[in-house]
């Protein structure tokens, strides 16, 4: 199963950083000034139509818009998108969308041929930066409603470091991005800083 | 400062046993039926127009359109209202309103005189049956526009057994009522019981 990540920003570069020596291809606009990094991680850095076509799972590390931009006109049949955003709004105070949808859902409609599952828009960049043994049981919550893409998320989730926490059909996508904004507004408007993730803790008997 | 709780279906008596010892009255539509519940805890149990005169913070154990119904006609003036409420569809699979408000600020534009504060939305009824020590660092994420008033809920989360986490202004709602459906979807649509609760983690150095 080959892994294409779409964006090389902070996000996007810090989970090729923990995906280093799977099997992973790199997308980017313009690759060459990505090629350190593909160099760093053992991955080739190409176009996003070519990360898009050699993929099995591409994880669109992307807001939504240039998310959509991305995969214009690719074949998408059979491909699991992954949806990491928040759509959030300039002040990043509050969410553009929500309720009645997301993020994921909106790029589900702009992918119909795809599978799209949310995972990662818990995790603050910065976190992929912590040791591992930070971070294997902290949770990414992913929603999707094909079981198959779930699992195939499941298998980048674990790869990367983190504990799989499924979370319901891809509306639960309007759960999550209300709790990513939560998150920034705990690390940024309450100065408790990024090296937080939320969790569901199981009570002691 | 005395707590006034109305209702006392399941949340409202399990707080009420977390908070007995403490200066409590219990508010209820029909006070002499709930006369065991106040024998065991030790607080009286009264109309919840008497228990809303008597007390500085006013936990409305109730759904939405019963707490608005419960204060209506009360004088507000000063008093703190908590709202623990989710505003859920019938099948407990949705939120009825969500994105650009409230239950919490629904609550707010009933009671201008008061100071709403949401609170004790992710915890489930029987959590409050646990032993204090098992949930003693459960967070209760607050949301208010008052510092005073979130100070005084603050105060009664502690006495009840929990960790108050200051979760920012009253819109904060927006978001921890989703928390509180995905919890429901992780307690029952995903078979992990109601043993559960989100938390915020603080990653290892």
């Amino acid at each position: 199963m080959t892994t294409a990540i779409l964006g090389l920003g902070n996000m996007g570069a810090g989970l090729a950083r923990r995906l280093a020596g799977t099997d992973l291809v790199l997308g980017a606009r313009n690759p060459a000034a990505a090629a350190a990094l593909g160099k760093e991680v053992g991955a080739p850095v190409v176009s996003y139509a070519d990360a898009i076509a050699k993929a099995d799972v591409i994880v669109l590390a992307l807001s939504l818009s240039r998310a959509i931009d991305a995969i214009a006109g690719a074949n998408l049949s059979g491909k699991v998108l992954v949806d990491i955003s928040n759509p959030m709004t300039p002040d990043f105070n509050g969410l553009t969308l929500g309720f009645t949808t997301s993020a994921a859902e909106e790029l589900q409609k702009a992918a119909p041929g795809a599978q799209v599952v949310k995972a990662f828009n818990t995790i603050f960049s910065g976190v992929f930066a912590a040791p591992r043994s930070a971070t294997v049981a902290v949770p990414v919550f992913l929603a999707g409603n094909d079981t198959g893409a779930v699992d195939a998320v499941a298998a980048v989730v674990t790869a990367s470091g983190f504990t799989p926490e499924r979370s319901g059909p891809l509306d639960s996508a309007r759960l999550l991005e209300p709790m990513g904004l939560m998150n920034v507004r705990f690390a940024y408007g309450l100065g408790r800083g990024t090296a937080i993730a939320p969790a569901w803790v199981k009570l002691a008997a």
